[in-house]
């Protein structure tokens, strides 16, 4: 009775529900102290303390009804000056209320972006690995998806193999740095030779080439690496931001779409956001935590947690003889598989408790991501089973 | 720049805009208490106090990551849980977690159910007068809105225009009661006589049809009418709901989608609902507001102003000639239009600044909507105006 594509879609999500299910098994059997589940992406690391304050104070002093009611589907306009405010101080650029979209989380400023720009049949191209998500928000528009190849081992943009892939029909580029899966984060060089590409691409075959820039990672680095705004380097650019992990708020989803006014037609996607906004049935993002994120824009969750599992398994991996990139950023690790079938290996890390999701997920088969998001308990008792794991193949 | 499909809902939506920018320089001109603006339906009674209470016990005393975290995508169970018993208490269904999806709100609710059942070229029904979004979702999936007009001066389904509107094609048909926007509420005796007719149809077409009650107004009735529960007369139908108008969250985005046990593959019905709203992007409803409903499943708003409004707006505009049905719910009147051109007729009323929503807007001509949710004041207030309306065309 559900629809051909949902019938796809259900039978994919089988397979990882299948892995949770045994992951639960897994806990239920041996507890959950000796089961090593680095396999979701859910933040660990508390929201910060104000937040309770915050709310209190909005929900006594601001009446019921502008706090809980309709706005503007683009979202407040005090929030979205607040986050301008923000965004020109620590990125020296020139934004006001205008440049932004309030959205459910950015998976839903993904799909407001892509409604807005897509016409069936046009490309959208990925660079793997991947959030696999991607897939189906390109899907969801008639588009389709288009999957260039990082280079190794850095995992940075191979540009050849991008100016390869972009053909008349290429109508955006998804970049997410810091990376999930990899961690990894294009600096300044990096982005101007990427951004360069697209401006040459632009001008040679007529089109406008979108850049969205998925950040929902920006505030989770380490070592004081720097995150570009990607503002300062392409006009066609959309930043689609989300507070799951820079306040740990996954599930109250709330993000927003940033544009800049040098965007060609920029008035009119603007509309067109808040329409798309609209009528894919989001309505606006959740108007409460709208009016916390306008109290909380120089605020972020403490990363030292993270920082510190990052570097403790980095440590264990590599002395095991696991390749992997040290990423600067976001909280995976993403190693090469001890053999070539990262399926097959994940299912053998399962003997030894370790839960890990196989690279295949991310369109990079070959490799697997750890997400490090896990108490540091969980880390170091679970050095033995990678220690085993690792033995297994030697 | 922006795609086909969203210059065209952009061209849409700019009329609109218009016509709020109309009002906005109305009241800038001749002050907010002289303008009486019943073209929104944004809800003016406040949320139940309760509401305070409730988030600060659970930001209190529940663990943030919890609060704030990921969930499954379906939503908290015990969330669902709660629902599920006041539902089966108040409509005497037989109800779990199982048969629930949270949603964001209605908007999504209807989204996530379209997406899950639509094949491309499908046909959904829609009864007119309508809520206009709904021609929006169904062609989010590429499917076609067919229009039946409801009887006269009831606004009841004609069951003869609706069977000859039913072929091969119709995956769906959307129903609304109490309406948007006449305030007609469909009783036990129209209900059966409708689902009659779609399960006749299902036998005789060898398809399935879904029945998709859109009930955003299940709790805003008068004079102790009864909403009757969809889920008592047709298997294969989807409750959408939302928190907008019974709690005045409009704008936290917080409803559900309720399905019964006996709907055809009911079980992979509810997974595709939960991928549904994942690859949408909504991923899951607002987590905080999940737990606020969970605690208040069976508190409503208090009604009485919005009766009030109906009984002393209908008494004046009948005694005004104006013909109307009684609305028994929601917070809307749709009286018949003194002139043919609805829209003439609106644009002839920003004379005495009355700001109305002409019925073309709702696919059915020759009436207007008032929405009555703004302050009894306004009401009062606006007998002037409507009495010189009338006088124009007497």
């Amino acid at each position: 009775m559900i629809s051909e594509k949902m019938k796809e879609l259900v039978a994919g999500s089988s397979i990882i529900r299948a892995m949770f299910e045994e992951g639960k098994i897994l806990t239920e059997k041996f507890g959950e102290k000796n089961v090593y589940d680095f396999s979701l992406g859910n933040p660990n690391v508390t929201p910060p303390d104000e937040i309770i304050s915050i709310i209190n104070d909005i929900l006594v002093k601001e009446h019921p009804n502008l706090v809980h009611g309709y706005m503007n589907n683009s979202g407040f306009v005090s929030t979205r000056k607040a986050l301008a405010t923000s965004m020109n101080q620590k990125f020296h650029v020139e934004l006001n209320a205008d440049n932004f979209v309030m959205t459910v989380g950015a998976a839903g400023g993904l799909n407001v972006v892509l409604k807005s720009i897509l016409n069936p049949d046009d490309e959208v191209i990925v660079i793997a690995p991947f959030f696999s998500e991607y897939k189906h928000y390109v899907s969801n528009f008639g588009a389709k998806l288009v999957v260039t190849p990082a280079k190794t081992p850095d995992f940075l943009p191979d540009l050849e193999a991008l100016a390869n892939a972009i053909t008349e029909k290429t109508k955006a580029i998804i970049i997410n740095t810091p990376n999930n899966p990899t961690g990894v984060i294009y600096n300044e060089e990096v982005l101007q030779n990427l951004t360069q590409l697209l401006s040459a691409k632009q001008q040679e075959l007529n089109t406008t080439i979108y850049l969205i820039s998925d950040e929902p990672y920006r505030e989770i680095v380490y070592d004081n690496t720097a995150v570009p705004c990607m503002l300062n380097f392409y006009d066609n650019t959309f930043i689609v931001y989300s507070y799951s992990k820079s306040l740990s708020l996954a599930g109250e989803r709330i993000g927003y779409i940033c544009v800049n006014s040098t965007m060609d037609g920029f008035s009119e996607m603007m509309q067109a956001l808040n329409v798309a906004n609209r009528v894919l049935g989001f309505v606006n993002a959740p108007s409460l935590f709208q009016k916390v994120i306008e109290k909380c824009v120089d605020i972020e969750v403490d990363v030292s947690l993270y920082k510190l599992n990052r570097d403790t398994l980095y440590q264990h991996l590599t002395s095991l003889g696991f390749e992997c990139t040290y990423p600067e950023g976001a909280f995976y690790l993403f190693p090469k598989a001890l053999i070539d079938d990262d399926k097959a290996f994940c299912a053998a890390a399962k003997q030894f408790n370790l839960l890990l999701v196989p690279g295949s997920a991310f369109g990079y088969p070959g490799y697997f991501r750890i997400s490090y998001c896990v108490s540091h308990d969980t880390v170091v008792n679970s050095f033995d089973a990678f220690t085993k794991l690792a033995q297994l193949y030697s």
